[in-house]
């Protein structure tokens, strides 16, 4: 499959903007766990997943983590690439979870493109009007929700992911996803087990009552 | 002043986008208290500020409020017109804070011309990205910050929108504005006050010490 097969409105670009994006794309192959762009590497190119899972995530000073949202095959992610905008103006980290290939555009053929180009711009509205959309969905689930929620939300959301019950994470991993300390989701684990939803064991939590875990998630 | 003198990308717009704007537009008058646009009314319009101060919040289930982020003079609404893009999908409600005047184009006439004129769809994107940049520095805000901060810079930055260290507002209004509750925002002033940075009456806050707050809130 090539780039042309994955960019959604590739017909809507004219020879010129096609050849621009062809000569300069890059192809990339990046392990789980590498880090692709953070704040301070301010602008790295758009990246286009063309397979394999990404995270991006906000830092507190403290180094704590928050999961903002996730990008999967045919994903794009404008966000690597915020000097594209003026107004973007926030630090984002994006992170291999598993290994992928992604596609880099740079920055200034995109943005030349998209200064020209009705429906470049139009698609990249619609690429931030969902992610907003994802981040309002966040806003609602820590403001509104209860943790021991948001934790059954986030196992079920990885099983799917993982296509597995059987879950290979750490519960630091799943505080960094949900913006806690490590000691909460430990807690919050062990009552999840008493309860008889998940079995723990050394590095992997096994969901055994899903249907618990969706009734206590709310979804 | 017209609407022309408003609308910064006015001179980027040809004859026919503009006098389809002109014949359309509405021009409104609401009233501090009166909401203006909420999730079940789907597409309001676009509305662009005038004059007077608009608040952006969210609501939960059990009607708790969060602020998201505020509108001035000059700035555009894209929220209340969330039709126009297939991927925005969340709702949010607009309220009036003071007696202002706005402008309304339609949801039809916008998006036709956004559609065609590339102009249009980055200054659209532009808005979209500066309205990002706010809902990610709240998150941080939220999950980072303590409470005693966050109080501390709304009643700072309530003195500058007001020009006034008199603050008339109630406890509950506060709450709303920071997604917490009443209770919880009357203790928090009883505190400053003990600590001699505020004064206490009926419906009002007096910031008497706005370099501690300011030291507090750790702007």
């Amino acid at each position: 499959m090539s780039f042309s097969e994955y960019f959604p409105i590739w017909s809507k670009l004219n020879d010129r903007q096609r050849s621009a994006i062809e000569n300069t794309l890059i192809s990339r192959h990046v392990e789980k766990g590498a880090i692709l762009h953070n704040g301070s590497m301010d602008c790295t190119g758009l990246f286009l997943i063309k397979s394999g899972q990404l995270r991006a995530y906000i830092l507190s000073d403290e180094g704590r983590e928050i999961t903002i949202y996730r990008l999967f095959e045919r994903d794009l992610c404008l966000f690597s690439a915020s000097c594209m905008m003026n107004s973007l103006q926030f630090d984002i980290t994006i992170e291999a979870e598993k290994n992928s290939e992604v596609w880099v555009i740079p920055v200034e053929i995109y943005k030349s493109i998209m200064e020209e180009s009705a429906a470049v711009a139009n698609f990249t509205n619609e690429i931030m009007a969902s992610r907003f959309s994802e981040v309002m969905w966040l806003i609602e689930q820590i403001m509104w929700k209860s943790l021991d929620k948001r934790v059954a939300g986030f196992l079920l959301e990885e099983t799917v992911l993982e296509q597995s019950s059987q879950l290979k994470i750490t519960h630091e991993v799943i505080a960094n996803h949900l913006g806690t300390h490590r000691e909460v989701i430990t807690r919050m684990l062990k009552y999840f087990q008493n309860e008889g939803m998940v079995k723990l064991s050394r590095g992997t939590v096994e969901i055994v009552n899903s249907a618990a875990l969706e009734a206590l998630s709310d979804i």
